[in-house]
């Protein structure tokens, strides 16, 4: 599909991004970028990467396809470093988990000499970093793509046949809509945890001896990087607050009926949630 | 251990523990209480079902451990229709969520002729039902015994080793602790679930195949029967509204930092709650 591909920041995302890659034979070469020496020493003796560079630019010099997995924070500055070392033509995708910021730097960046279009799977875990690699990461998720109007069809329809080798569903949405829908879907539920999972600790810590299987999925996902999720809050910050809003008003609801002790509204919440609940693919 | 152990209710955690106390072969017979003809004949059809009985007098009156493992509501109806057939001395626990208002009602039902001893195992899931049980459901898991002033020693001790066996660990509070414990730990994390799951189906049933494997665990336990759950909210009313005001005001926190894009704070928070998290046991 690609003569050349280059991911940047080889972590959970990225790592395995690439072992897909070498599986589906996407490209015939891959390369990484990657700042720190011992990372590129160890994408070096896996058997997908042919090649890893410290700097940047000499990483995405040579490619069609260039896939940044870095933390959100570091996409904008990377992507204006990187720019004048790009192939004209080539595409630039992110892995992102918000998108109208990012898509909108990336089409001044770009001034259409390469393509950038935002892409955001829904997959990854509270554990970061390459040793939990896996081909299998992306399989039977969600992947949201943000083209712009700017986006020429052909690049989308490239793109999209990627992902979807890749073993993702691919959804295809405007940036604004994509931040508005994580926000509820994705980070209203990691900031809710991570406000139960804080709150649980400061009152006491032995609690954990005692937990079941539902606090433990329930707050999973806060133990998920805080230097990285802040910066994706922070980043959604507008979307976020709206969907909290509307989480407030449910919980309102439920509170009152617990209060006025109204078994029929309690039971209709719960079979509100339960009926999204069960729609939800299966795990 | 026992001579004849029944289990009224034979449904996940009933018949979960049915296999396990013949597996670890925790009485000489095992009776089966349940009042669907069809329950009693698959529980008949099983190689840990010595007898089923409709009528749980029936069940009960040969047996030295009584295990109620019926929906809490139903809890202490039953043990007051049961309390006349069971044997002098014998053991009596329940498996309910809830503990104060159970504990003070057999107290006064059994008048020191049996002893009940509340049990809570922290084991469970949003799958109901027979078809879903297995003997390892309890392994590892937390199990709070509640005993009160009145318990005699040598029972907790017998109760003790009882879960002890099944594969529990066990921990010993009052009635009182583990309500306001598990209002924190189980109903407020699935009172949470449940609004957050509720809220986004309001918005947008579609979400559902953009959602991530967050959002599919931080929302699992929504998906628990919603009659059950209404009992055990609405029986734990009063410290579930304590435990929700203390998550509102660290929700509070979270959304006052990101209003004020007060970025410290919302690093502290999420390290909180991923410190907490951090030291559940691991799944």
């Amino acid at each position: 599909m690609f003569e050349q591909i280059t991911i940047i920041g080889p972590g959970l995302l990225g790592a395995s991004l690439a072992m897909k890659s070498q599986e589906a034979a996407l490209s015939q070469r891959l390369v990484i970028g990657a700042r720190r020496a011992q990372t590129r020493d160890t994408c070096m003796a896996q058997s997908w990467c042919d090649a890893a560079f410290c700097e940047p630019e000499a990483a995405v010099s040579e490619s069609d396809l260039i896939v940044i997995c870095t933390p959100i924070g570091s996409i904008v500055p990377l992507l204006k470093q990187i720019a004048p070392a790009i192939k004209p033509g080539a595409f630039v995708i992110d892995v992102g988990s918000t998108k109208r910021a990012i898509c909108e730097a990336a089409e001044q960046i770009s001034k259409q000499r390469f393509t950038f279009i935002g892409a955001h799977p829904m997959a990854g875990s509270e554990k970061s970093g390459l040793a939990y690699a896996r081909p299998d990461l992306y399989e039977a998720a969600a992947c949201i793509l943000t083209p712009t109007e700017q986006t020429p069809e052909h690049a989308l329809e490239t793109i999209k046949s990627f992902w979807e080798t890749i073993g993702t569903h691919v959804h295809v949405m405007d940036p604004e809509s994509h931040d508005q829908t994580v926000a509820a879907i994705s980070h209203l539920p990691h900031l809710l945890a991570s406000a139960l999972s804080a709150n649980l600790g400061q009152q006491d810590s032995t609690w954990n001896q005692l937990s079941g299987p539902g606090l433990r999925d329930t707050t999973r996902i806060a133990a998920g990087d805080p230097t990285l999720w802040q910066q994706i809050l922070l980043e959604n910050k507008g979307p976020l607050l709206k969907a909290l809003a509307g989480f407030e008003n449910s919980l309102a609801e439920f509170k009152a009926a617990l209060q006025s002790t109204d078994a029929k509204v309690i039971q209709d919440l719960l079979k509100k949630g339960k009926a999204f609940r069960d729609l939800l693919n299966h795990d």
